[in-house]
């Protein structure tokens, strides 16, 4: 049997060895740390980089609280008979912008909630490329499903596809980046065991070093220039729009007075807005808006 | 009595001289503009000046919708026994962002509702000085308050309070700017009439050009280094915010598929987010963030 403290002391210890490994990577810049409280049970840490030579501005946060449950948490759980007084949630996210716009920006997530008898693991990890690389969004997909295959079978198409939907922004009929994995309350419904599933959160959040590391080391000596930077910022800009008016943790954690400094750690050092800006024809900036679309199979069979 | 037709044409010939007088007072550059049409009824005209002298980035908007509601329109309404079948909306939006920190960003909308016997104005004017420079906030204010008195004495004191509760950001438990008048659903309980409140809604119009390019030449010609830049875009990143997370025009459009250049030209050409950032203590910086307040009374009796 799990315990919800031996989860958080687990996302504790990744947090600490991602912000670790991401430090050696970068070369040249550690992660600052601040810790928080927050005034009705528990707290975090929050760990930014900023102006690194491979890393422009990172966050790895680690948050763990508890306590009294919030009326909006007991609505949403208000079909059930379960005791809703208490709740606990801790979790570990991850993104990265990079100064390369060769690098992709990464996100990672992963989290474990109860309620009463209610236990569940949320999560996933998504890649947005400024320029979509074939190669690499092959490399990416193919590693996420090995990690998911050695846990259920069923599990890469499954929340590759909600990955898919989640990250889409419909105002701009586009897909964040070229998804991921990305799954919700896994073990609520206890078809699994929790120990399995604990298991599985473990083999994704290791996952995130082998998988950005390689992605790192195959794109960050590519030569760039002002264009693609700007370009970059464009592309920063729908990272934005997507968080700030989609992303469901940032708005929860906005709507429920959660650190604002934590939450917004997913925004860019910088973004621009142009309007009406339409790459050139034939471009790589155009074929990446071609492939920032929901359903595209990366992995051939 | 008004009619739609009326209000919609001195909407927009209201946008053709405002984007006349704002390309006068930039001197260099001029607004390009865009007409679109909605696939259900109407359209609209969306005027945009990029990289000018005085703008970096402004738009003046214009639109004419109408046709059968929406399914979330009717619900809005659904306590009156009203025909519901069909909305006419027309407006009037502009946000302008100065190249010179020293000089403010404005916003005014003004709009028209119809729908069945139901009809109304809304609308407001309010600005977002990078840096808060006291005697142009009495003066923002003291303009608004003798068009406002023109009217009604008790305008100015209600729209004032409304602005400052409508152009707050929760999260950062800041206002967004200075404030100025916000006004929703004026005439929708007939306390006057129409033709009056129509009256009062292009005063608003007509008072922008005379209010900003007050502000513009007072400001446009202090000097400005990199440091007043970076914070004029660390500012450009909480409007950012306001207007993505909170503002309802702005959410209202994207969720209604509105035409999303038309609505994001209010963001800014750049915006930068830098963790846990602190101005220095004594530094104009720092008084403008304790001048970002709800119910500050800028005009002294």
């Amino acid at each position: 049997m799990i315990s919800a403290l031996d989860v958080s002391e687990w996302f504790r210890k990744l947090q600490i060895e991602i912000s670790g490994e991401l430090e050696k990577i970068d070369g040249s810049e550690k992660f600052q740390e601040d810790e928080w409280f927050r005034p009705g049970g528990g707290g975090g840490f929050s760990k930014i980089l900023k102006g690194g030579t491979v890393i422009e501005k990172g966050g790895v946060n680690f948050s763990s609280v508890h306590g009294e449950s919030p009326e909006f948490l007991k609505k949403s759980y208000s079909s059930d008979q379960n005791n809703k007084d208490h709740f606990f949630a801790t979790g570990v996210s991850i993104v990265i912008h990079p100064v390369n716009p060769e690098v992709p920006i990464i996100h990672m997530n992963i989290r474990y909630f109860e309620m009463g008898n209610k236990k569940w693991f949320g999560g996933g990890i998504d890649l947005t490329p400024h320029y979509i690389r074939i190669e690499d969004a092959v490399f990416f997909h193919t590693e996420l499903k090995k990690m998911c295959d050695k846990h259920n079978p069923g599990y890469y198409e499954e929340f590759k596809k909600e990955a898919d939907d989640y990250f889409f922004i419909p105002h701009r009929n586009e897909t964040r980046g070229i998804g991921g994995i990305f799954f919700d309350r896994m073990g609520e419904s206890s078809l699994e065991s929790l120990d399995n599933i604990f298991e599985f959160i473990k083999s994704t959040g290791l996952s995130f070093i082998p998988i950005y590391g390689e992605l790192i080391k195959r794109n960050k000596d590519i030569a760039f220039d002002e264009n693609k930077k700007k370009w970059q910022s464009l592309r920063r800009g729908r990272y934005v729009e997507f968080n700030l008016v989609y992303d469901k943790g940032t708005r929860f954690g906005l709507e429920t007075n959660g650190r604002t400094e934590s939450i917004l750690m997913s925004l860019p050092p910088m973004a621009t807005w142009e309007y009406d800006y339409k790459p050139e024809t034939g471009s790589r900036e155009e074929s990446t808006l071609l492939m920032l679309k929901k359903g595209i199979v990366w992995i051939k069979k």
